[in-house]
């Protein structure tokens, strides 16, 4: 009962390593008006394994390769984009962003909102808790890191009527879908320029020797009473020590994290009792949840193939992103 | 040092019942380009007290008054929009709505995030919550009632990919700024229909005889097991009882409440201790933020006044609101 008439075939689209795709991708690939089809004559292959698995050489008829990661470093280094030249590589950059920026804005509206003290309460007490429930509006939040976390994470804020400074590498203003032009773009290197006038704070950076413990002692001086640290990054971005002293001391507000420095946090330690922090195992981008996003990547992707427009996150095999 | 010119006079505008305003009031009518006067010469009037201490007369030159409250019955059954036929009168309806819909979003994001049970954890126990985490991105929100506060809140879930049911009265696409076109609007009468296809639910319906238990067993039995409760309007609009059932069974995942019934909420009731149950108390909009919002509020209508545009929240005197 195919939608399609004979003189419009479906798209084949090959799945591999395996031979059976999981549901979710064979529903998005259908959707999108393709099929799921054998390697061999397949245009597109869907690739959820590693680089290892990946065939030294593919049917002619294939002329683009999804790959199932963000960052494809061990596609480069294995040699695979200069092995198939005539190939369109895509990567899955951005597809894993929104569930890591969903989880930013729920730690920091949970702090902002005392939600850790309310679930503590077991009893109504309204007016010990009025002074304490804030808003985002009129606030400043500083987004550390303008890559795929940070950009999804902008139009998260915006309608809350917060501002936000986005810091990137080069201070060339941030762009992006749901990003206006209005949106605050601050370089990296004039950082200490920003902690002053920063109500909270989202780390979502790389780890790099030039970001790790970006926020210290120094810089946590510079916040608020109010202020909350949020990071969805690394561990090592901040450092553990200064930000236990700072919350034990009341300095800042909270810190809401993701990711810890060490990781996974050790029991017993203190970011596990302190009142002020609030601390999530690295699960804001769980895996039942990275399929259903690669899922909608493929999706779009199968959809901009068949259409001849361009697809979402290309890699360039020069760099290797 | 004035930057306005003698030919450009400040607009004067006066804040009563008491002669000094909040500081916050007067910066507001200050940063919108007029001037804190006496009511006597005054072009307009912000008025912070109640009905009951409004001048019998007010002076000719006063042609506009903001009331401080978003409903404004009380002034209308004290006959005091006829008293003053001449007045353009605004309330503050809208101004408090933001903060409220920022608390339904924070407490619908921690529910679907599963925050209440990490912040219980202690330890790091990744791959026991990560099947637990889940997203908005995808999910079908139903908010039942589209006035300030359901409309403030359509615009904060759209960017994270849910989809909206907004349900009212009369069916008729709901509509304000942030609000596209596209959003689905549903009457009332046909919510039966709705809720097998919503994953989540937000109520913020106004307390009537006809919304009185508008969620009760037989709602909450056509969600999912996954499936979140605001409320952030008024405790009776959910049947309590049938609510604790519900979640002490693992009927639906949780349930986040800033109204109840009983409220306030008595000390060892059984939503203080179910684990999948978020109670703060009514403390969405506490004073300290209603009196930021309504600075806001005010600034907004002194430079529309000053610029003779239309003024927000206008009250109609015949039909009191």
């Amino acid at each position: 009962m195919s939608e399609h008439s004979e003189s419009a075939p479906r798209t084949p689209i090959a799945v591999g390593p395996n031979t059976a795709p999981p549901p979710l991708l064979d529903k998005a690939i259908t959707e999108a008006g393709a099929t799921v089809a054998d390697l061999d004559g397949a245009h597109g292959l869907i690739w959820v394994g590693g680089p290892g698995e990946f065939p030294d050489e593919l049917p002619e008829s294939v002329r683009w390769v999804q790959l199932p990661a963000a960052g494809v470093e061990d596609w480069f280094n294995a040699g695979i984009f200069t092995e198939h030249p005539n190939v369109q590589f895509t990567s899955a950059a951005g597809a894993f962003a929104a569930s890591v920026a969903e989880h930013a804005l729920m730690l920091l509206l949970a702090g902002v909102r005392y939600l850790p003290e309310h679930l503590r309460a077991g009893s109504w007490r309204q007016h010990d808790f009025f002074p304490h429930v804030d808003t985002l509006r009129g606030k400043t939040v500083t987004i550390v890191g303008a890559g795929g976390i940070g950009r999804a994470l902008i139009p998260l804020l915006l309608p809350l009527g917060a501002h936000v400074i986005a810091v990137n590498r080069s201070g060339r203003p941030v762009t992006g879908p749901g990003i206006p032009d209005t949106v605050e773009t601050v370089a990296a290197q004039h950082l200490g320029r920003v902690w002053p006038r920063t109500d909270h704070v989202v780390v979502a950076a790389p780890a790099t020797p030039a970001t790790r413990h970006l926020v210290g002692a120094a810089e946590l001086a510079h916040l608020k009473q109010s202020s909350w640290v949020i990071n969805v990054a690394r561990g090592s971005l901040i450092d553990t020590d200064a930000l236990v002293t700072a919350l034990a001391a009341g300095a800042i507000g909270g810190a809401g994290l993701d990711v810890t420095d060490p990781e996974p946090l050790p029991d017993g330690h203190p970011l596990w009792v302190l009142p002020n922090a609030i601390v999530t195992p690295h699960d804001s981008n769980p895996p039942q949840l990275r399929l259903a996003a690669f899922a909608d990547h493929v999706g779009e992707n199968v959809a901009r193939f068949r259409e001849g427009r361009d697809l979402l996150a290309p890699v360039d095999p020069d760099r290797g992103y």
